[in-house]
């Protein structure tokens, strides 16, 4: 797309004098009237200082925003991570991501909301509330997010009718989950979500299927799609925006990612009344990083989408995040990811 | 109590000739009739030969059963836990659990049922079916188990009316996660549970309460109880028997574990509104391992309970693993772990 990159961190203001914007990256998309809404991830950090790396922590007792400074001399600190600290055997992000309104008439040029849409304000948000995604059902839109801090990575669930109150509903997945989408319908009955458990011991981090009664509440799980082989699916996957009714079943957009940490996007196939089986998926990247943007930044050679907006003729329309710094979007048809997925 | 051990490997016979049984140990328990009966985790492995380390695997594709050998002088072969296997990057466990019936009349002699009550029979149960805890709701007894496999550590549902035939609910937690115990009544309208996500990166692997409509589907997810310190709880925590209604609170014993992999037992009080809510919180072990089949096993020095008897006049039997290996019970009553857990 001409635009790209469509939004940066210039494009506004830190919510706070001190802070600087670090990033303004993988949003969430939906049609809303006759605009396009993204739902951006704004990651924020404090000025930094040559003695000291400095973070924010929501301290949901006092109820607000802390700057927590480690001496850059302490041995116990670790940086090797543009995205986080380690540091004497906890792990801190290196920015605070709140989730942002950006609004479009035409798809392509975005202009940020002067406030947040959801701020950290829950104890399982002390880290930030990253990566949404969002599912309009019944006339009420639903996001999910990822809520980080030192009680593990969880997703949560907010929704609103206007894009302008939003209202919690809590934490939806225990840690370590993340990349959380729920389908636009009932199949059989029930709501139904991808979502994805870290890797561990004994499994890998695979895409894996959710169902629930009432969107809160979540069972039935079934692993879907696994990492796999030696190339650009070896090390983890996870789901995308959600995915996309067709004749041919659900089409959707997931992320991969190498052992060299690249990340690339794939296309997916699935059935629809049985979304956990998989009909056809990509055997090669519909997505990868080229672009100078998309390979360097915060974190370089990444592209991550969680949003696309189906037009009525097939058209569709990807956001992305690259290098975990900005966003941008590609265009493709429903048609092209169905072939690509068969491929 | 005299009858301890209360059962071991030597008081059944293995499900086929070619197979030892390694132990009889973590009992859910449950007061069924004028019955007590126990539903025990039954380890089972092949018999061992000089060449190989073989082990067991459930094939879901051809319903069987399949011995699993590796040469012993595999490099790739690490064999320091005596619970698993680690080989090239996966991780095999020693032996193949299933869950078994035993029966009694006095809750001190039990005599295990002829054949299995809960066999892997599905993918998520590869590895075997481990650690059942019992919950009786309106006729109707569930079955919460650790379902392991190659597809993670998750847990799983079945229930019964009659302790003879189980139905299978699927996976109610994706991986990785344990210690499901569902409370024996709802609480505001909803079903409740413990469960217990496994450590992270980021997450310390915390008790957490989890809500649901149907007892198959779960959320609204609260960390309620986490490692501490550098005793007894340093290392990891994890639900125990479901808990039981007083009161004072929900009275429930809890495991944990510290950083030389010692398990000792703990008791909680908790909100009886709001579960998440601990009221009080024993400052040291309930019970320790101490007697030489606690302290010597397939791993030693661990007592693990997912099993409780309450009496109505209070007395409480706690049944419990010893040293992964065998079934025991404690005697105490609920005043006592009530002032436990407020000293």
């Amino acid at each position: 797309m001409d635009a790209n990159p469509l939004l940066s961190p210039d494009d506004l203001e830190p919510t706070a004098p001190a802070l600087k914007v670090v990033s303004t990256f993988n949003p969430g998309a939906v049609r809303f009237g006759k605009q396009v809404l993204l739902v951006v991830r704004v990651a924020e950090a404090p000025l930094q200082t040559s003695e000291a790396v400095s973070t924010l922590v929501y301290d949901a007792g006092a109820d607000e925003v802390r700057t927590v400074n480690i001496p850059k001399d302490d041995p116990a600190l670790d940086t090797t991570d543009p995205r986080k600290y380690r540091y004497g055997g906890r792990t801190l992000l290196t920015s605070m991501s709140h989730l942002r309104v950006a609004r479009s008439k035409d798809g392509e040029h975005f202009v940020f909301d002067p406030a947040p849409a959801i701020f950290p304000a829950a104890p399982y948000e002390a880290f930030g509330c990253e990566d949404a995604r969002i599912t309009h059902i019944d006339g009420r839109y639903y996001i999910t997010y990822t809520a980080v801090s030192q009680m593990g990575v969880t997703v949560a669930l907010a929704s609103t009718e206007d894009f302008k109150t939003f209202k919690r509903h809590g934490v939806i997945f225990p840690p370590y989950n993340k990349d959380v989408c729920i389908f636009p319908q009932k199949v059989r009955g029930k709501y139904i979500c991808r979502h994805r458990p870290y890797k561990s011991e004994f499994n890998p981090a695979a895409i894996w299927t959710g169902y629930s009664p009432d969107l809160l509440s979540w069972g039935d799980h079934h692993m879907t799609l696994a990492p796999q082989g030696r190339g650009w699916m070896s090390e983890r996957v996870g789901a995308g925006a959600p995915p996309i009714r067709t004749e041919a079943g659900w089409v959707e957009i997931f992320h991969a990612c190498d052992e060299g940490r690249r990340y690339t996007l794939g296309a997916m196939l699935s059935d629809l009344d049985h979304p956990e089986k998989i009909i056809a998926r990509s055997s090669a990247p519909v997505l990868e990083p080229q672009t100078e943007y998309e390979r360097a930044g915060l974190f370089g050679d990444v592209v991550f989408s969680n949003g696309l907006i189906a037009d009525a003729d097939g058209q569709l329309t990807v956001y992305y995040g690259a290098a975990d710094s900005i966003c941008a979007a590609a265009v493709t048809t429903i048609d092209e990811m169905i072939a690509a997925a068969k491929k």
